[in-house]
């Protein structure tokens, strides 16, 4: 391991994230908030550790797979570690495991809180909370890449790790210049349903951090009832914002481009539309009783649907009451998750659909043993190694989702809790199935799950291999 | 598709079936019960169309991975729709779809059943319904192979796909030696575990019954309360043989020779033992204060374990009153099962070993992509092929999961009785957590949910890809 440039790389991640902390302490500033003190302490403990270590000049600059892997999982450990302090300081939450946990869902923009009730945050609180949900969706590490190129080559295994999905498109030569691009277009649709739920009457403060929720995929709130209390203006114009940010960035930049042809001929985009259109179409007809009208049951069925499949995880209505049917098509959601390249969460689109070909083409294998057939997306061949790594995070999905409910089960709930409450960890959703309680709130479970889930959230976010080879001794080695 | 050799062992099988069904017709003679002439008109139809079937002469007789996937997928559809015809005759099951969940229960040794009353069956039907698990336990083609050797070459193709793991060891040169030696061994444990449980006093009929049951790893009882009303020291012969049928029986043959080192290296062997110890240890530790003595709870977690993971089925307990840990740890051994090349269900103790040795290997990968490492098992090599045919085997049984739990969830029962009602089939288990009623029985499940289970049923036994490739066009297109 190359520990300078780890470190360094950690060092400049500290410093972005005092950075960032001035803005709830403006926020504090507006709202006249004495909680907006609780962040200078943090500032200057991540200026005294952070400037030093960014100052190091590693003799080797070349980020080769295992760097960028490393350095990436220590860093939004770190990172969320860090996070939580100004919540813990200004007792706001109390327990710092349970700050920890708040702010390893926000920035992995799971959404999960542990909180009963979120709308006794102070504003610079729930600022801050709801911020971590725009940082993490599209990566801190990428920020880095798109403000200040790095020193050194290969620096696309850092965007790699970081970024959802079996593979890293670089929409232009430069890394540096696909962050920033990708960051644009991440500001430019933040900005727009900002501006679109603001004319829609929503205040200004709660638009921008749900658009900050929606826009990472997050879910966090500023209401204890979510979404339900806002008009189905507001609703319906965050369904679409959500349906669109589980869409890889890549196709807006080929919007951008004008080349329309390819955006209707990705199979990704195809099935992931596919499968939001006929989920929605079942469960508006499996739910049509329990609603007024057949439009109201569509709307809240897109909502539901936009929200699990995204992973953001807003809510409108409490969907533990709607039948099994129902349930398991969202559960299914859940696993699925969004588009890779997107903001999403989940095993992503693009893995499920690379599967389902392998079972096409292994299946017809069986009967003609030497046809070589190859797996191939949008024209592009899938190689081995690729196939390799997501039957590796397949089992790592499985083997994590297995020891966490194990773990989960000693709290005593029901198993459709703890599996349902794992997937909701692991795929950075927040909301789960068969909830404790209306809220969907994690509050009830004891210290260890807690410590369990939000690990779980770091992995899912990271989608496992980075964190994964922290466990791996040879990755600590010198060489 | 060789139809006339798929045509040809289909005939030799209903033949065979006929031959069974003899059986209980001699069991109604000695109690006198009028219910053995509905297996009489069967036995008629099975030889009319048996008899000319097996007289075809097929030009090619080589059978190809192909044939003998077909072969044992169809043979195993025929066989328990032929089997269902007694009990729907006799009207002691009088829905059809019901008789043939029934008898595909038990010639896919999963033993879940839709009787609510299994007492008031006839002696001849409850013959019946236990000689299915015996026969499906060890297989009915493997059977075939042993009485009778087939013509034709490549016959070990015909066994691969009807025994259970990812590779089947000729124990000896000759497929039918192999065969015969293997019914050989399972006729002698069978045997054994009559006489120690006619010793302890259990009726001959309750102990005949229950080998068959134990043998097969199926789990039908002749009793509502399954092994409960039994004395302990039943209890705990019946928890020694269901272990042991959980094991490869290549190490009974490996013992028969004399080669006990390399019984104790065995791999498989030491982990299925190793998983078998900490799952009695904590749940024993999760349920010692609802027994009167840490003796009680020890028998009754032993006996629930090895039910579980030989994926016999059999209950002592209501083991849905357990804590969540406990129920989640059987839930994982669920999945699991038992040993490849043993007679019980689920995904096998070696496949799960060889994906986590993956898992292992393809981390280190992850730090030294140059670096090539291989998977063995026992010191042999896993190859390639090997391995994509697990991946395979994973993905549809995770496919074939998502699809049925969808399905049966339209019948309204909570996301646990779904999940764990098609685990419990898939991996041929029989009972369920979270029951609807403390039978664990399947009779409240619509006639829908009870055909796809029967189908998951089918599928698990035969480990998926057999059936999978009826599905595939190219199979059935003539040559």
């Amino acid at each position: 391991m190359n520990y300078k440039l780890l470190l360094k790389i950690n060092g400049k991640l500290l410093m972005l994230e005092a950075a960032f902390m001035l803005l709830p302490v403006i926020t504090a500033l507006i709202y006249r908030e004495s909680s907006g003190l609780s962040f200078l302490p943090v500032i200057a403990l991540l200026l005294i550790i952070g400037i030093p270590l960014s100052r190091l000049n590693p003799r080797r600059t070349e980020m080769y797979a295992r760097e960028g892997l490393a350095i990436v999982a220590t860093s939004w450990i770190l990172m969320s570690l860090a996070g939580a302090l100004p919540f813990y300081i200004s007792r706001e939450i109390p327990v710092f495991i349970d700050a920890f946990f708040e702010t390893a869902s926000g920035f992995t923009t799971t959404g999960a809180s542990i909180l009963d009730d979120v709308e006794t945050l102070s504003h610079s609180m729930l600022f801050w909370r709801s911020f971590t949900h725009w940082v993490g969706g599209m990566g801190v590490l990428v920020f880095i890449l798109a403000i200040a190129p790095l020193a050194g080559s290969y620096t696309v295994n850092l965007m790699r790790a970081e970024s959802p999905g079996p593979q890293v498109e670089k929409v232009t030569p430069k890394i540096g210049s696909t962050a920033k691009l990708l960051y644009l277009i991440y500001a430019f649709l933040t900005l727009l349903q900002f501006v679109l739920m603001c004319a829609g009457g929503m205040p200004v403060f709660d638009s921008l951090l749900t658009a900050f929720g929606t826009a990472g995929t997050g879910g966090f709130g500023v209401k204890n009832s979510s979404i339900a209390d806002y008009s189905t203006y507001i609703q319906s114009v965050i369904t679409v914002f959500m349906l669109l940010y589980g869409v890889n960035f890549s196709i807006y930049y080929m919007i951008l481009l004008k080349k329309i042809k390819p955006v209707f001929k990705n199979e990704e985009l195809r099935f992931y539309l596919g499968i939001v259109a006929v989920a929605i179409i079942l469960i508006t007809a499996n739910v049509a009783n329990r609603f007024e009208t057949l439009y109201e049951a569509f709307h809240h069925s897109a909502f539901q649907v936009a929200a699990i499949i995204s992973t953001t995880g807003f809510t409108t209505v409490n969907f533990n009451d709607w039948p099994s049917f129902s349930k398991s098509i969202l559960v299914l959601l859940m696993l699925f998750g969004a588009s890779a390249g997107s903001t999403g969460g989940g095993m992503k689109i693009s893995r499920i659909l690379i599967m389902l070909k392998f079972i096409g083409i292994e299946a017809v294998r069986l009967i003609h043993p030497r046809k070589v057939n190859t797996i191939s997306i949008d024209g592009h061949k899938v190689e081995y190694e690729m196939l390799k790594n997501i039957f590796l995070y397949f089992l790592c999905y499985a083997g994590l989702l297995a020891l966490s409910v194990l773990i989960i089960s000693l709290d005593g709930y029901s198993f459709t809790t703890n599996v349902t409450a794992t997937i909701s960890a692991l795929s950075n959703i927040g909301p789960y199935v068969d909830a404790i309680n209306d809220a969907w709130n994690f509050s009830s479970f004891s210290l260890i799950s807690k410590l369990v889930l939000t690990i779980d959230m770091i992995f899912g976010r990271l989608e496992i291999l980075p964190v994964l080879i922290l466990f791996v001794p040879d990755t600590w080695r010198r060489k």
